[in-house]
């Protein structure tokens, strides 16, 4: 097996990796709380946030990696931020509390939250609900994916395999969305698991690089939340020879942990609030890298173009004016743009007739937006969505 | 009189200024050109959008300003941006062919344009509506502010006036919404005269002070526009002795167009696609200018603080985290927010029941938002609107 193999799965599928997923009463039906465990002691690793306001399970597990770790605790429907001394207390008995029941190290629990902010955890149900998850544990981790999920309508699983030294190497992940995912953030919440041997520290380079491949290229709403946190565990049962460098096997681990990050984040902007399309993003011909990014951004973000693509209109005139605000270095009479494959600006003005056979292709489910800068080799893809009017429903009903 | 008195009025109020608004064909049925004209020729100022893809009548006019003008044509419909060489050589037509109809010089015409982008002006009725709406001119300034409207639903007019020297000086305005509307741009479009006699480059100074603390501090959705123009005209005719220093009687001034420039972009905000609330945002106690600003802003253009508002939900930890990642220097326990007078945040936690209290008070229809960073002297102030279904609908079926 020489390439990255896709395979059903998600956190439990690598070896050693067990998951639950119960309901304890901090919403009002659905599963809440999510439990990841390793059989045995685990690299770890972790991005997060970049919000100055950070939420306290964020304060806590950032100081855990990289390192090592043996249990990931998540709840949903409260993201005990911006709760004080008390959120910190809180955090920090969740993990005391797992540690307890599993018979494991408190410094080798991870903790993350998401849900609504400024309201604290209901600690008593939480102490009710890990008694119960740490006896739930089992190979099937789809109840933990279910347990993460806010506003997704559907939860986001990936797993794929490939060798290392000559051994087969797994690695699964699961992650939520679907509001409040913007690249100026670390991520959203994803925990990713591999039965691979390697070093943290070098973990922790696989974890950034894949996030920044994935994640940190999608955008949603435009806004970042207090509580974005991807985990990477790698426990070393699949008997690879460990990884201690950025060599071959490390560049192998890379490319399965890429497509991994890859698909969750993907799944994520599908299952964006409301939306009915996913939106791919490429710019090339920039003069840098970062005027590709930049241009980019500016088309994924612009409500204009969000709600013309949702309208089935290819209204250019809204990419053209989303470039030229983007603070990328432009030539207007430079610019060309293609919707879904097909010319719509050349040089920088209009191709005649073009509309309706973009308006066409725009019916599809799958939208790609192609500009081409004309100036240099600078190139960046980000994937985004439309906005609709599901998106403002969803959002202004949030806590009611 | 010794301060800017509130007066019914528009662009025709002050002295000399006539001006008509026809429809000539550009859109199915309502008005689509607007003329402004002073009967001498006047000073004039312009400020112009900062997107780097500037439409034609941009080009054009930015070259004529500061100097001196007599008239303004204007028309929706068609931005008459991208469209390359012919949109130039259009733009000039518009300008020569008003300046040939009214016996003045064409380089005494400004022009502007806003609508569909990328679309070549429809010249055959341009031409003839020019030929009519030269003959149109006229003390009532309505029409010509209902001719500039695109999604706006109704025109946005405002008049002052103030004695300067002795001599009561008028100063009025009108000016277009609705959506694309950011500060990281000059403005929308907005033609302000007065009867004023200054130097034109002193001009220049107060049209730009004055829509910096207007329309540079309104947000309507983030994004910005290839077209955004605004024009301050100054005709002489109320004889005061001419300004031609920053003294009393510049500053008398000032605080006229401030005033009228501040109700246009208010009424522009009240106008937002859409929108069903205005939003004040007050931040203070920055370390300095710049970190308030980023934080304002962050919070104006937050489409979940925005959806939370529309739904009536004083969801602060939206707030907390617009904040928190506005890139303003921050002290998370030393941040307040009151929603519309309400404590809802003392050092970065909520306060215990303040919810009901503060949902009830978002039921108004003018909201203000008052954030305290808790650090130094910084403020900053702007204003915005809530996201609501009624946007997306808008904009996805703008072109059809």
């Amino acid at each position: 097996m020489d390439r990255v193999k896709r395979i059903e799965g998600t956190v439990t599928t690598p070896k050693g990796f067990l998951a639950a997923g119960v309901h304890c009463g901090i919403k009002k039906e659905s599963l809440d709380l999510a439990l990841v465990y390793s059989t045995s002691l685990a690299a770890a690793a972790g991005v997060f946030t970049r919000n100055q306001v950070k939420a306290a399970p964020v304060q806590l597990s950032r100081q855990r990696v990289p390192g090592y770790a043996q249990a990931i605790v998540i709840n949903s429907g409260n993201a005990n931020a911006c709760t004080g001394l008390q959120g910190l207390a809180d955090a920090e008995e969740m993990a005391r509390l797992v540690a307890e029941s599993l018979g494991i190290s408190p410094e080798h629990v991870l903790v993350a939250s998401t849900g609504v902010i400024g309201v604290p955890l209901p600690m008593e149900r939480i102490r009710k609900g890990i008694e119960v998850i740490t006896q739930a544990l089992g190979p099937n981790g789809e109840e933990a994916a279910r347990a993460i999920m806010t506003t997704d309508s559907f939860p986001k699983m990936a797993a794929v395999q490939v060798e290392i030294g000559g051994t087969v190497v797994t690695v699964g992940g699961m992650a939520k969305g679907a509001g409040m995912i913007h690249p100026s953030m670390a991520t959203t919440l994803c925990v990713m698991t591999t039965d691979a041997a390697i070093e943290p520290h070098l973990l922790q380079v696989c974890l950034e690089q894949a996030i920044d491949r994935s994640f940190n290229a999608i955008s949603v709403d435009g806004d970042t939340s207090t509580n974005d946190s991807a985990f990477l565990l790698a426990n070393g049962l699949a008997k690879n020879p460990p990884i201690r460098r950025e060599g071959e096997e490390f560049a192998r681990l890379q490319a399965a942990v890429d497509v991994v990050a890859g698909e969750l984040s993907k799944l994520v902007v599908r299952d964006g609030e409301g939306a009915t399309k996913l939106v791919e993003v490429r710019v090339k011909g920039a003069l840098e890298h970062t005027d590709a990014r930049k241009a980019a951004e500016a088309i994924a973000t612009s409500l204009l173009v969000k709600t013309a693509l949702y309208g089935g209109e290819p209204n250019w005139g809204r990419i053209m004016a989303a470039v030229g605000r983007s603070g990328a270095r432009i030539q207007e009479d430079r610019i060309t743009i293609s919707i879904c494959g097909e010319q719509v600006v050349v040089g920088g003005v209009g191709v005649p007739g073009a509309f309706e056979a973009a308006a066409e292709k725009l019916k599809a489910k799958e939208v790609v937006i192609s500009v081409d800068l004309g100036l240099g080799p600078g190139e960046a893809t980000m994937w985004t969505c439309d906005l609709t009017e599901e998106y403002v429903r969803i959002n202004s009903g949030y806590m009611t």
